[in-house]
């Protein structure tokens, strides 16, 4: 308890389930902790666990040296930090942002906080509110290093893994949007799975098993994906992407077949057969990203 | 090796990776094989190793009581099988066909095989020919359950898992539709993330750790999601399907910003969005099923 000096007191704005729990655990590791939400009545459980509630941004700022904004998107947090008495109080101290968003907003919020002297790390949670204070929880951040270290002490209060990802402001933010890149398309396989199975007369309980054995599968194959991409080997031996498209197509018609939307998988399908279409029927399926990359070599802007 | 009688032999029409690692294993096993390609000379290691290799399909069929078909799809699967004089040889005799394509198409062969007084199975390997007599090999059949007992113990030399899912005859591939729904999905969500990174400046070995870490969460959210959905309750608690729309929308923006196809990620963000516009949106994301399955019970056929 008595680790934490005046310094490492901490403003949580933002009182979402992710902004009350990462508060929670700043309380039970002993940290003084100010809290703040837009919408009034959200502090009151924090206020009675010992959490200082604060009347404004401006006071709840005010209060710490660290500020921690938990916010729905990147205009809900310039809403609350780009005001001018808000930027005024945040001088000299640092802005933790948690809040999810692209990698643009990102290093458009780091460049105005370096503006106006204010200290800066922008960061991603990649679990559920339910994980903060376990092991389980998973932070990056990135931004200056010295920033990180200088409070690393009291971040590591939420438990879990911390990782500082590197200077360029925009890298957890780009982390964050490629991790659930994986994370949303993979569910909306898996949702449009279950209608498809459900159609075909198979439940929910007993796709789960074997849909519990594919999801197990997955982490070698991605490990062993990345390894094919960084060597640009894109082996497709035993399963060339013409497989893959064969066994889309047999998708595609079974959930139309039946009605069922199969937008996500005509999509994929279209991206596969670009890529036979390139040339590269006998590689493996992952040389999509590399076709993927190449638009954006030619297309793309970088910051 | 001498637990194999005469009536145990197997014939196997098809030696692509998958049919040579069949054929491989049940010589390996001691049973007596028969082997056969379209192409000739793909059963040069195999008859080298003990197989017999046949001049046709129907003497081919005419040395086993049990033939195994594995080709490409049902197209090469009927062109092999469905001549009058192949039709006439498999008279009494058991055809196992492990070529993936649809429900009804394993549907249609299992009617022409009764009609012809064929013993029919149909399976789905779900795993790659490495598996096959290794513990890790998945497979899984439909189709009459007293034929799956007869031939079960030469179908168990394949090693790993063998599971009879019931006497409906699509059911295999019922299965085998839906778990590659969610492995194709899956995969060309991390392709695509893959290619965002890079575009960031994120590296494929530097995604990979992360990558890993997020395959490892699908299993249990999976189980958990089938559970919701068996319930019905869909809770929305802590990460609401809106929230999931956010993401979803950010993903789009940072990869089109790079000049990187979304089609895939739009697919997802509009089922999402669609599922939000009927005032699911406090639900969880697998409430996207729900209403995907609504569609079917709608305007789906059925057998």
């Amino acid at each position: 308890m008595s680790s934490y000096t005046q310094e490492s007191a901490v403003t949580v704005l933002g009182l979402g389930p992710m902004g009350r729990a990462l508060a929670g655990t700043l309380l039970d590791a002993g940290v003084r902790t100010t809290v703040w939400n837009r919408t009034p009545g959200r502090d009151r459980d924090l206020v009675e666990r010992g959490a200082a509630g604060a009347g404004s941004v401006v006071e709840a700022v005010a209060a710490s040296g660290l500020v921690v904004v938990c916010v729905v998107n990147y205009d809900a947090a310039d809403a609350v930090l780009r005001r001018e008495e808000v930027t005024a109080a945040l001088k000299g101290r640092t802005v933790v942002n948690l809040t999810a968003d692209t990698p643009d907003r990102a290093r458009d919020t780091a460049a105005w906080a370096a503006e106006h002297g204010i200290g800066y790390l922008d960061g991603a949670i990649m679990t559920p509110a339910a994980s903060i204070g376990t092991p389980g929880a998973v932070f990056l951040y990135s931004g200056p290093e010295e920033v990180y270290r200088r409070h690393k002490p009291v971040l590591g209060t939420w438990g879990g893994t911390h990782t500082h990802l590197g200077e360029e402001v925009g890298r957890a933010a780009a982390y964050d949007i490629a991790l659930l890149d994986i994370f949303w398309t993979a569910m909306a396989g898996y949702a449009h799975a279950l209608a498809v199975a459900q159609a075909e007369g198979i439940s929910p309980r007993e796709l789960a098993p074997f849909a519990k054995g594919i999801g197990a599968i997955l982490p070698p194959i991605f490990e062993e994906g990345a390894e094919d991409m960084a060597a640009g080997t894109f082996s497709g031996e035993g399963n060339p992407i013409t497989s893959a498209v064969s066994s889309m197509a047999h998708i595609v018609h079974t959930s139309e077949r039946h009605g069922i939307d199969a937008g996500v998988m005509r999509a994929a399908e279209g991206l596969a057969r670009r890529v036979v279409g390139l040339g590269h029927g006998a590689d493996g399926f992952l040389r999509v990203a590399d076709v993927l990359g190449r638009q954006a070599r030619v297309g793309g802007t970088r910051e």
